[in-house]
């Protein structure tokens, strides 16, 4: 476990947000796959801060140096390892940390559990920072799978409040290009409330979280494995990994359980000689395989810990009641970029689980 | 992945819901705890059938046979392997599984995944009558969590839309006791509006669902890992593993979605010497550790796929649409009987990540 | 680890000499495999005492009884199960154990390791009576690889110091069916003699180990992986698991140890088409992966530590030197019956590759 | 499996001999424990090519550079990566391998697995210079388990043929300070005839093998798991891991098997309170458990495939016979060198196991 995922593949993240460097080796995985590194960088840059007016405007070159398993832009079967060197990182900002943790954030644990010894700075190996090495892992996965006929896209269905509408109808067919690029939703007017409510937030030291609908169309049917190696075990231990995510929900979810079962059932139905399920209310999933319906999830992202506005905390030194001002600047709403990361999430548990398939 | 579970422990769940006997395997468990067989019976009793008039009348003896790992009342090192054979199963009632899937269930994609060699009778092995084996090291592993002074208590938290009120409301100190012994609830008048809305969709030969709230008390501040290994992922891993769960939050989850940071964000404050987190938003866990407040998540258990009532559903060997009528008899609803299920999930999970820490 | 092998299958064995009944859980394997239960009861047949004049006449029913994973003779694609039920266990025979620890046993250190919870009796989990259900997990392996075209054959390479000669030569095409039934040779006159040596040491209260040679044909090139994952790695995991190895080769292993590079080194060369390797002195993996030829080791299997002479211990309560006795019949070489069970785990090994090969 | 070992801690391992570096990842590892880069330097140059006449002449440098993990000489509990930039690789020394393989290097079956994307230059991933992160990682681990007091030594006990004598005696407390620094063997006399042997060999344009024994001491009594998890599985798993080991026995090993139980047992007996075993020809693992003595393994490794001889092999793409000449400068004997890897093999095990331990 720890920072280790996979069944067949082997994820591992390293890096702390201010060391000197972050990374990810990738193994386990087949030798001749093709690697696009101008696709993979677009996709980084989706995640990318400095992209909007909202987001945090710390200047990060994500740009992955591949130390390994690359050759002429193919895999080569060794381990695929890859780097971002740390740049521009104030420690400073983060000096008082240690003795008075920031309310929502890993300080207080990490501390515990660590017992001081722990990379305080910039939130160490706890830092959103560590997505990207996410990002490099499941960008890779996504092209993968993309030629496989695969495709993965993800959107806000809630900010700040704020819903998506209109949303999916046509299960069978959901139309991922619908999802506009530069704000990820499929109504850009709701998109505009949205960076709205965000700016509120901001002018109020405060912040906003959201929920991020994730859809994945192409799969095989008969993915995945019975009891802990379900589709949606595998899907949450990686998910879970995001930091910020604190629920999750497949198909109709927690929606479903205030149905009936006649109405939550999906039926089935032979269509141009295929089996489909109405509704999709099963997410694509059942008995933890999937239907070759569409993998539809949701996670909620609850609101940036790290506030502006004065926050009651404690000294840990004098275990006594202290008031926390978090200077720097940080994204008054993290859904929006973590989109890609929930994308690179899904891309990676669903290679590994077909690469895990018989 | 699979049926394997653990990253100390190694749990292995085995069995078809009518094959000659279910069971599990539970490796890795330290020597010298000792087993109280009594109270692990009552522990399975309550997930047992036929408990009340809503649950199915089937007859089943879940008392396991604990066939190595333990000596004279205490673990001895060895694996432990416990069986419960199979009794009183009407294959016949499942005939026509195999050409026509029930909707909401495994058929279809246990045909497709397996090619037609999956046991089909009463679902095989994505049957709910695999929790049984979970509940057997799960209810092992609550007996050690409590000799440890750490308590897992869970309760309908919403039951066919009916919801438990009042809710906890003391987060510092959750009374586990409240929960009522005979249906899992916090308040009785709540408890008997679900019977009724439970006993109304069974007259409606249908089904409902519905919402368990889960608290485990006595945690130590500093348990879990960053990243994949977090108190999150481990729990989603296993709790989805537990068939009708589709939805798994911690904390506020996707309420504190909805929320601002300066809401959702715990203060802490400093109480009898004591670090404590104000409303205990967070579920007891920040960047997938153990903050030492109550671990608390709630997860989404659909309505019971089998109904009485027709339902659309195809034949796979004349690929064209048909009616289904489901024979025997099934729980309106199981979100009662899962009650004890996640118990069981989330004591395995806890001891594992106790097992695992350094 | 522990009892747990496997990187796609999932192997766990449990169970004690004189519980009530020892197993094996084996998981992830594909649906739609054949199972011959009456070819799989001659291998563990071969394996069972009382075969011959020199194992022990203790009488052991090694019938598994198959609790789940096999429907119809085929497997279901849910774990398979399989017990054997412990019968005439004669635990008086072992009291002392607990106190004064046999040389050569693992009773030492597993009085210290589980402080005296452990199951004493028979060598309770550390008993060789395990490897039986190791056979039924490798026997039913074995067959499958046989499907594909892969054999599997074992040899008294040494017995009682007594070697079993000629040895093979032609290791393009080393044919398994000379190894004889009755007794594990290629000739049967070294076969008489290692009986005699047998026979001799059993007469002086005393016991003899051997040597075996494993030989694999049928492989694809390209098996295993780098590292970690070499098919040296996967088998010496797995054949360490069987008690009383104590040593391990591939090819020309110690012995090549002492040639040059122009003696070791196969040379290749293009014969009908078909790329081999001179000599196989590599033993068919290069790089941890297979070359194609026959894949070749060989294990040392000590001699067996219960012997009738008296020998010289320790009282673990008054930490003073004693005198032990071993009462009960043992065999005075286990070395014949543990052929089959290196086949066993040398299939366990392959099968497992072969599944995770991408 | 594949690059990526370890129960409890997870070591990744990647690079390929002339991509742009080398490097590993080490999960898991406690916070707070002090890491003394110039131990490790000194331990990393032990295994460096360049230190006497007899090793390749190739200038690398083995100078670790720390990306995350450690903060102010203190592990942090994050994962712990490191990498060493390759520098002065020659890659058109290689360019012939992809078409003809070198006898006794990997060559042929990297190529038949990876279908003919690996690296092929300088070997790959399957390059003897993996072994330097493997270093990083065992250096790391040795000076830990210094500190609980277990030493890991290793000599040369044969090489090229000629044996380190005399060989230890006292079993109970080897002296590992006995073992020279410059070169590593027990006798000097010895030390010296080995060199010749080796320099008679570079002479002929051949290579030569060697033994190298292991020995660990201060470990706990107590310390493996039963069957799959015992001490010599782990050190098994990791040990074939290092390029050209093809033989590996514990204590007594190969010779063992021709004695008889009587004198291959270690009879127990009490000194100064304590519970030794006379000869520890056990290895100091009885049941996969540590016994208290000092563990005790032998490896063989294999004369040095690259050889200056013209050698036997084929065309792959003209399927016909071919001689080979292999340019460059190699190591006449690798095993002097590789003596620190199994050190540092040795101590990643142990430490594992002790982190695994309950």
């Amino acid at each position: 476990m720890s920072s280790t995922y996979g069944e067949s593949l082997k994820l591992s993240i390293f890096g702390q947000s201010h060391g000197a460097a972050i990374g990810m080796t990738l193994d386990n995985i087949p030798a001749g796959l093709p690697v696009d590194t101008e696709q993979l960088q677009m996709f980084l840059n989706r995640r990318a801060p400095g992209q909007n007016d909202h987001s945090t405007p710390r200047k990060e070159e994500d740009r992955p140096e591949f130390l390994s398993g690359i050759v002429d832009g193919y895999t080569c079967g060794a381990p695929i390892a890859a780097i971002i060197h740390n740049h521009s990182t104030i420690s400073a900002d983060y000096t008082q940390l240690k003795d008075m943790p920031r309310p929502g954030h890993a300080d207080l644990t990490a501390q515990i559990k660590y017992k001081g010894y722990q990379d305080a700075a910039g939130g160490g190996h706890f830092s959103g920072r560590l997505t990207a090495p996410l990002c490099i892992a499941g960008g890779l996965c996504k092209q993968w799978l993309e030629q496989k006929g695969i495709r993965i896209g993800a959107h806000l269905s809630v900010c700040a409040g704020v819903a998506d509408e209109p949303v999916y109808l046509d299960w069978e067919n959901p139309d991922l290009d619908a999802i506009h690029k530069d704000f990820p939703v499929l109504n850009l007017e709701s998109g505009e409330k949205m960076r709205q409510a965000i700016t509120e937030a901001k002018a109020d030291c405060d912040s906003v979280g959201g929920l991020i609908e994730c859809i994945i169309t192409g799969l095989p049917a008969g993915l995945g494995d019975p009891i802990f190696g379900g589709m949606e075990n595998r899907i949450a231990q990686i998910v879970y990994g995001v930091p910020a995510v604190k629920g999750l929900e497949f198909g109709s979810g927690f929606t479903g359980s205030y149905l009936r079962g006649s109405q939550n059932n999906d039926s089935f139905y032979v269509h141009n000689g295929k089996i489909l399920a109405k509704n999709n209310y099963a997410g694509g999933i059942l008995g933890g395989i999937t239907t070759g319906m569409p993998l539809v999830f949701q996670v909620a992202i609850k609101p940036t810990p790290s506030i502006a506005k004065p926050q009651q905390t404690v000294s840990l030194s004098l275990l006594e009641d202290k008031q926390l001002e978090i200077k720097g600047r940080h994204d008054p709403c993290i859904a929006p970029r973590a989109v890609s990361v929930i994308e690179a999430a899904a891309a990676i548990a669903i290679f590994d689980a077909l690469l895990s398939s018989k």
